[in-house]
């Protein structure tokens, strides 16, 4: 039976709420095992099925620690403990983990790193203003980058577009602070140039911070510090309009509802499955430390669908 | 009289909409006069005032150029002789512009630096989350910056909210990944260090990308790279989701028209006066590209009401 490695620790909401999130996996999937990594005491308090092994540990990386030392130091943390497992054990097909995106990185750096690769990112594939996807990478993994690791993390989104949604030919963007070739900080403008040479990149040039989401690119290149800010302000802007609508339609007596049903399930992102570790072996998916327990099962849909080739998830209705 | 310098080039919209936003200024203030930096054919085809004086030329430094070498070799462009005069004439009390950022600190930066002041950036006040401002600094000047720099952009922001609001001891947050101390990149690493040492500073600590605009902080401090992606980011953001709003009214027969209005207002920035360059003996105003012609007469209102010392600008109804 193939087996899906899954990190307790990490969320904002505790490990309980992963462990639910376990329990959504099991009851929706029947022909799939879970190696849950964690206090076995706490999971076995809380779910009982006989697909589920459990790795022992109260140890784990928080976001306090510094994220290089405690990765080799806490030899017994679960995410540690979780990749070793993903290296070694053929029958486990993936990992999902709510926990640190840079030791999730060494993670995969340490124990599954492709050849020839020289740093892995992390991917988040987010709804476009036209209906169909934008992948963003890095969205968030490494905060200090050089053009040589952007020019390689558009390759692996290509490679990831290419696969997931069968775009032959996909259309590459570089975010900037304008359109024009000549714009960008020095980041920018180095990798403009490889990107533009790279004659197997479909390169489409810059693109705003206003059209970062407008999906006339299939992949924004960024790095993670910027990804980071295009995933959060979009989230922020949202949040905050959406409070506005309601406030709104409360003191006008007007039925919005399923206007914000609608703007909460699109700009929600911690519900929209997670990021996903690229340039590794074995894919690593890393949730938002604020995801419920409906996004890991979405995140467990979107690692099963990946494997099968198919759409790498559809997006909620 | 007081006058303002008025550059008419580097609009998206072209040179006409500055010179209508020029003759709107004249409208509203009976006791201020204008420098007009253009053409001055197009110019005198179109406003007719006692209060005007030009200063005739054709030449402009554009988005495509290379700025450095653009301003030093280009004496003639509207943007380099606006700024030696408003260096030059004692009453001439600030100068307006939709040109390019950098071309305009470097104008501010050759002709009008303070003393002591490692670089100049531009500031922009934008409405927060819970009623307030949140001075963003730098918003889009300089692209590549040292923790140097920032610990000055600080002090800029710091200086500009007590002088305009009043705000004794403004909070000072930094943008990061994360609220932890320990969050960040490199540079955001090195300014924490900086900003927590100073003391007199109020420093609250890092802010994330969904809580840039939230209120908490009264300025804000990040690279213009970054700033630039907060702006146009929420901007985007908000665009996408009134354009949802109105496809939602409109098939669902709900009048949200004050709605619609009430987000247009706040979320575009562009009519929201502009940027302002900190660190130089008189001010400056940057226009964003896309200003429309009453974007300049809440422009000269904010440079009118700065020199006054009060309130920066009402915000739009």
């Amino acid at each position: 039976m193939k087996k899906i490695i899954i990190d307790i620790y990490g969320s904002d909401l505790g490990p309980l709420s992963v462990i639910k999130g376990a329990q959504l996996i099991l009851d929706h999937y029947d022909d799939i095992g879970l190696v849950l990594v964690g206090d076995k005491e706490l999971i076995n308090k809380n779910i009982d099925n006989e697909r589920i092994e459990i790795i022992d540990t109260k140890e784990y990386i928080d976001n306090l620690d510094d994220i290089f030392n405690a990765f080799f130091k806490k030899q017994n943390a679960s995410l540690v403990l979780a990749s070793k497992r993903l290296k070694e054990d053929d029958n486990c097909i993936g990992m999902i983990s709510p926990g640190n995106s840079g030791a999730l990185l060494i993670g995969g750096l340490v124990n599954l790193l492709k050849e020839g690769v020289n740093r892995p990112c992390i991917a988040a594939i987010l709804p476009a203003e036209n209906g169909g996807y934008v992948c963003l990478v890095d969205c968030g993994a490494n905060t200090d980058c050089n053009a040589i690791q952007l020019h390689e993390f558009a390759k692996f989104g290509q490679e990831l577009m290419r696969n997931l949604y069968k775009i032959d030919n996909p259309r590459i963007g570089l975010l900037s602070i304008g359109k024009e070739d000549s714009k960008g900080n020095r980041l920018v403008k180095d990798t403009f140039v490889l990107l533009s040479e790279d004659k197997s990149l479909n390169f489409v040039g810059n693109f705003e911070g206003n059209d970062a989401l407008s999906g006339e690119c299939d992949v924004l290149v960024c790095d993670g510090f910027n990804g980071n800010q295009i995933l959060k302000v979009t989230e922020g802007t949202a949040r905050r309009i959406i409070h506005d609508i309601a406030k709104y339609s409360k003191e006008n007596n007007i039925d919005n509802s399923e206007l914000l049903n609608h703007l909460a399930n699109v700009y929600d992102f911690s519900t929209l499955g997670g990021g996903i570790i690229l340039g590794i072996k074995k894919p690593i998916i890393k949730c938002r430390g604020n995801s419920n327990e409906t996004t890991y099962l979405n995140t467990a849909s979107m690692l099963i669908n990946m494997l099968n080739n198919k759409s790498l998830y559809d997006r909620k209705k």
